[in-house]
């Protein structure tokens, strides 16, 4: 919430938010360069009502969605990059997860999320919640066709690697390349086919035989800190 | 369940298992170098009940507990390891985040993770299912009191290095040691002074501005890439 609040490409039309919040949200109030309603106080059981039982910590925000990204903004955006990393999320659903992802790809400096319109998870509930705000600042990309999206980051200079546990180099044995796409598969299942052809590169993390592969978003952080960390 | 089945650590009395379930478990029913019972072909129902509905998957086992692991049998075990390294979790207790902290410790080869015994979470449900098995290759080592825990590693040559936002050199720095202890805090609250302070050094990962801090999962994998992969 405080993270929507201070995010300028979020339009907030009011803030609600109890006596008792506003006491520590008062350094919040202003926001360097962006204009931001004033505070509306409002009692707690009529924020209960209004937010319909959801856990809320005395605030509540009234602002527009922010505005989608789409690969060709990621494209013009990072063109004069030095170092750009995106993630690809192929059907990685868990909420925990991926919240927990975009928080590390955050972390990280990443540029963006991919994931498959057709099986994107929920951008709210506890996915925004172990985000922890950092969905402010991760743009996420819809894409129809990963294999395509991969085609069109190929064609303009992106070195595309798929975490997959038959690569045959470890993550820390890849050359350096300015612009990476990391592609990450669902637990168990793994990158789909079609994707994983579309990867110049297969790599796996340097794991046990005991333990081959990890929960997915500690798979993410650890690629995501081998190349950008 | 099948991980349990295949470690010699664990004794096991029985094997309940449907007429379905057999068919894939086939394969593992004779475990090398060890004394496994037969199968007990139960029907689905009667399982259903044994086990008070639980998830079961048309197989259950009747077997021992593991046996306890005490920080003396680290030290004995290790004492002549090139290279080993523990972890030591600092009141962290949510069972996704210890789950996937075993898995990832038995992936990296990690030689065992000390809890606090007041602080414990529950090795089971939740944390057994995110584990994948781990459980059965990490021992879990249980102290009252962390810091002596710390005190004691240090006085047989471990190096302490705590996790802390607050660290001046990123984990990529630091030098190399032969036997390491990794020590993590709980998310927000983050390392207890008093276990901070036994700590050798505090290092922090190369996070950015906007996100400081990882998922305690993902700090750990992290962690542990950078000083063991």
């Amino acid at each position: 919430m405080r993270a929507a609040w201070h995010n300028p490409e979020r339009q907030i039309q009011a803030l609600y938010i109890t006596q008792q919040a506003l006491k520590d949200f008062q350094s919040d109030l202003a926001v360097k360069g962006v204009k931001r309603p004033p505070p509306t106080i409002i009692d707690k059981k009529e924020l209960d009502r209004a937010t319909q039982g959801a856990v809320h910590q005395g605030i509540a925000l009234a602002c527009s969605e922010l505005p989608e990204t789409f690969l060709s903004d990621i494209l013009i955006r990072t063109s004069s990059h030095d170092k750009s990393v995106l993630l690809m999320l192929d059907q990685v659903t868990d909420p925990h997860n991926v919240g927990a992802i975009i928080r590390s790809a955050c972390a990280f400096g990443a540029c963006g999320i991919i994931v498959q319109t057709r099986h994107a998870p929920n951008f709210e509930g506890v996915l925004a919640k172990t985000s922890v705000g950092a969905l402010e600042y991760i743009p996420i990309i819809h894409e129809t066709n990963l294999s395509r999206a991969l085609e069109t980051l190929q064609e303009h200079g992106w070195f595309t690697i798929g975490l997959d546990e038959r690569g045959e180099k470890t993550i820390s044995q890849i050359d350096n390349h300015q612009k990476v796409v990391l592609v990450l598969g669902a637990e168990g299942s793994g990158l789909r086919r079609n994707v994983a052809e579309h990867c110049d590169q297969l790599v796996r993390l340097p794991t046990s035989n005991t333990m081959p592969s990890l929960n997915v978003s500690n798979a993410a952080a650890v690629s995501l800190y081998a190349i950008c960390g």
